[in-house]
């Protein structure tokens, strides 16, 4: 199979499913949302009227995530509207991410959606919102899956160019696009994604090879494929690119064990159990022990330090 | 659950699936295939140079027949294309179908479709298709589940009536739309969709009720949401409803048991078992127990006499 189809969040909406573990992540957009809803706004008021908005969610996952930006930039361009007495553009919204996404959870949810919709617009007193205003594709983006295994710093700085020359393609002159990437706070240590979330899990796997649960050459060869870069190096790359310019760059910490109900393992074991089911074979009892290891040791870390995570928003706007 | 998230064909690539039991309708879009082609052709010749096409497939189902229409419209305006010496135009491709399809089948053939498309375009000789010039989407389409279910007549006038509303309003003037509806022949008798398909599966539940195996009243529940309208009555509501002109209408016939490996008794469990699941439960054995004995009765009826089914294709322009 190839890497594409399976780097992925986990699907469906059963316990391990990234639907429902990924607090952290909801947080994150809910902090990045004053960025992306001015960036929206300002692209609205350099519209005609009439004009249709087109709005695509790179990496939309599955769960309710999938729906919370674009339901919240609706929401901000009907509060424009009401407020500048225009009516509602047509919007038109394409949720993106690899072909081994769970798109089938998202159709599924399209109907709750369209209802939130509606009701979010009832509660401000104005009218109904008519959800044909809104329509909303599923899109499977490409990768390039060994580039993304052969992650280094030069590699990132290739894929990450490339990632921004097809955008610019694909948006108009002004359009806007806001990035939201996990980050290394500068380039001579490892990302706190790394330290809290991954050293826990290689931490794990050794002691399984210990154990001889698992062999040894199979730990050595498992890669999760991910580099963090620092807002250096991303501002770096847009600058040389070319097609964008910079409206703000920032870094958001936000601490891990801050969302109530938060479960650390069962979120890494969300975005990670899809590589580890290629790698290591479906074995969910491996699965359960491997999570339950880290478990502990998330639990002594987090006693032990506030895992502060950082990430670099970025607007930019298409020259 | 929603009707709407249940009528759907068996998902995944399994033994019961959609994806391999779907000769018969692969069969019947072959049929249609020159009336598609001089649709989008006629379409493809009235545009300037460099407009996209937009391509909306109704009812894509999943597996490989969704990809085959419109794989067959990108090779004839290709070929349209290069007799003229004209540049391709970019295609933009919605599949649609009901929210409960499988979505996820669909996107994890996407790198198939777009290696397929490639092969095709160089084995005319003609250089080489750039995938990035076909743009997919997969979109969950609406529909009234109550009024499904109380189909008859008047109730499909203003269901289809309502659908050409719909649809009118998504296409440009002059845009195109080809219709395969499974017909009665004429007003005075049932379909050959139901009496070869449907009527066998209603004597199975009947013989199940007969050996207690199942409820008469949950047999007496069981309705399968399908009307078939006859040639004329598509005419009359189309010219009746307004918004399309009639390029052409016609029938055409086609013998269930001529398609080699074809497997009548799969290929309507690929498309009813959802709706059985949903009213006796999912209850595997049980559907096995109906498809074995409907298989029996399908190779009775085959011997017996031709089972041949209609269905009219009707080519519409928007006015």
């Amino acid at each position: 199979m190839e890497l594409a189809n399976v780097l992925h969040m986990t699907g469906g909406i059963g316990d391990s499913s990234y639907a429902r573990n990924s607090l952290f992540q909801q947080k994150v957009m809910l902090m990045t949302k004053s960025i992306t809803d001015e960036a929206i706004s300002a692209l609205y008021r350099s519209l005609s009227n009439g004009e249709t908005i087109c709005i695509a969610e790179l990496g939309c996952s599955s769960g309710p995530n999938t729906f919370l930006p674009v339901s919240q930039l609706i929401k901000t361009i009907r509060e424009e509207c009401t407020s500048n007495g225009q009516q509602l553009p047509e919007f038109h919204v394409f949720l993106s991410d690899l072909p081994g996404n769970d798109f089938n959870t998202i159709f599924r949810l399209l109907p709750t959606f369209h209802e939130d919709l509606k009701k979010q617009n009832m509660r401000s007193g104005d009218g109904l919102f008519d959800p044909s205003y809104c329509f909303v594709a599923g899109v499977a983006a490409s990768t390039s899956p060994s580039s993304v295994l052969k992650a280094y710093s030069k590699q990132y700085e290739r894929d990450f160019a490339t990632f921004l020359k097809y955008r610019s393609e694909e948006l108009v002159k002004g359009g806007r696009m806001v990035l939201t990437i996990p980050c290394r706070e500068n380039e001579h240590q490892l990302s706190n994604a790394c330290r809290f979330m991954l050293e826990p899990l290689a931490i794990t796997l050794k002691d399984l090879v210990t154990e001889e649960s698992i062999e040894e050459e199979k730990v050595d060869s498992f890669n999760v494929p991910v580099y963090s870069p620092s807002p250096a190096e991303i501002k770096y790359i847009v600058e040389k690119e070319g097609s964008f310019t910079i409206d703000l760059l920032k870094t958001l910490e936000h601490q891990m064990d801050s969302c109530e109900g938060y479960n650390e393992a069962q979120s890494v074991r969300a975005i990670v159990q899809p590589l580890l089911i290629r790698h290591f074979g479906d074995d969910n009892k491996l699965m359960d022990v491997v999570f339950n290891k880290c478990r502990d040791i998330y639990a002594n870390s987090m006693a032990k330090e506030k895992n502060i995570f950082t990430n670099v928003v970025v607007s930019l706007i298409k020259f």
